[in-house]
């Protein structure tokens, strides 16, 4: 199985309105709800195709609750996330009708106390061991170690299990100097990580720092991806517009895939890149549409260079 | 015990951001929820009152159980909500930090089914027979039958219990055919009830369709009650400024505590006005300050007329 680890889950509420307008009343029309946290995305998209896959992190109160009803019903996915006593935030993003555009209303999240913690390490420890591979994805809630995710990345490489990394600022830095096997940081995350905003010298530099192999996500102009076998640029075959939400946890849901299935590096960027494309087409934010991405799966443009052995 | 009646619960939620701009995202700096409704605002003054108070509607989802949990924290409030398949609406108040003002997104409520209003009428004919006094307040559910208050107020005053209406529109309409002893309409309602804007004019009316007694509550104003006894205005001393949530709760709730205590009415609009004032001035949305309402309440200013018997 493949292991998804999301300390900041959040159920995920969508609403329409006519038109957001400060400081009145506003008649909601449709509300959804999903579990929501980066990684737990990616175990969405992961068991979408036809992965098995095991989500931990925390949950807690009656929004962890939901969270937790509505993760049963994913086929595939087992819930190992480890209870505690604060709620799981809420992220509101509240969608005008007409235009799509969105405004994000976003919950701090419960305080992790030590005991959940140590709890948490306790149940990875055992559940990594299982593990074809594991991601680490998001943001840390308050309480957690900023070390959190090099901890984290330590063991997993103790385990002999291949690590992926997707975070940012601080947590990203330390978990960069704990050699992970993938980084996939943005463009932003990527320059604050390394300080220059030139893809290619910044992912040489995060390669420096620790990772073995760095994927960074450029947004409309796809994947650039280094490591000691070679680099590579995948991108989709034209412009897309749509809903960038979850784009890059479906590029995450392909890197990961592809690993366990052992495809070679161009193949694996291949399906993250038309994941990732599938996800900003779909009329839901973070679903893919299945024979988009079937459709693009051909049509991704991957150039590279391999470092001659 | 006074029976409340809240058919569209909700779970107030309040979130502090430094200032709500629209299509951009958000830290969420401070969340608080508290179960809502106008029939559960009411049931919980009355139980800072002292009074015994149960309440009734529906409950369901996540929402209804976070709802249901916060409830029994009050003490001398029973929960005889009915439970639904669907989940409890939310209401969000987004509030900016520094300026105090309000964005509101309300969600529209589950849809209740033929058979859960059954259940709900059931218990209901139960509860009624114990009830000195019942409050009907608020908005209807998708679902349930728009004389929905109409057929509430004849069952209590079947049983003999004097009943008072909160609500507008439609249902204010077909429940004051009904006969309640007290109806409540602020301003805007009444005006859409009777089709006037000047307030004596319009709460007569009132009385004509089928209300015993009319209390309008005309904002700053305070309440001007009408019935065959006589006419009284009750008015606060001096122009308050604050948050007006759920101040015509609190003046509901002064009305009914006053009502089962058997006080003449100066003294009930009395206590509703400074109830509803001490609101107004509370901290917090829909709370109301003890010593605030005991201060407000020797400066409540009732004038009147008595009825020649």
């Amino acid at each position: 199985m493949i292991l998804t680890v999301t300390l900041n889950t959040a159920l995920d509420i969508t609403y329409r309105v006519r038109e957001l307008r400060p400081h009145t009343s506003h008649r909601v029309t449709e509300v959804t709800e999903r579990p929501g946290g980066k990684g737990l995305n990616v175990a969405r998209v992961l068991a979408a195709l036809g992965h098995q896959v095991t989500a931990t992190g925390f949950a807690g109160g009656a929004t962890g609750r939901s969270l937790r009803e509505q993760l049963t019903r994913t086929h595939g996915l087992v819930d190992a996330l480890v209870p505690v006593a604060g709620a799981t935030r809420r992220t509101i993003a509240v969608v005008d009708r007409s235009t799509g555009d969105t405004t994000q209303l976003n919950e701090p999240g419960p305080l992790i106390t030590p005991a959940e913690w140590s709890a948490f390490l306790e149940a990875y420890d055992d559940l990594v061991r299982s593990a074809a591979a594991v991601a680490l994805c998001g943001s840390l809630p308050p309480g957690v170690p900023v070390g959190a995710y090099a901890h984290l990345v330590r063991t997993a490489r103790a385990a002999g299990v291949p690590v992926l990394l997707d975070t940012s600022g601080e947590p990203l830095r330390r978990g960069v100097a704990a050699r992970p096997d993938i980084v996939k940081p943005n463009a932003d995350e990527l320059a604050e990580l390394t300080g220059s905003h030139e893809p290619l010298q910044a992912t040489r530099d995060a390669r420096r720092r620790g990772a073995h192999t760095v994927v960074a996500s450029l947004g409309a102009e796809g994947l650039l991806a280094v490591n000691t076998e070679g680099r590579w640029r995948a991108a989709p075959p034209r412009r897309l517009t749509g809903n960038p939400t979850g784009a890059g946890d479906s590029a995450v849901a392909g890197l990961l895939s592809g690993l366990v299935e052992h495809l070679p590096w161009p193949a694996r960027l291949a399906r993250a890149v038309a994941l990732s494309a599938a996800t900003v087409l779909a009329p839901a934010a973070g679903e893919f549409d299945r024979r988009t991405y079937e459709e693009l799966l051909d049509q991704v443009a991957v150039t590279g260079e391999v470092t001659a052995a």
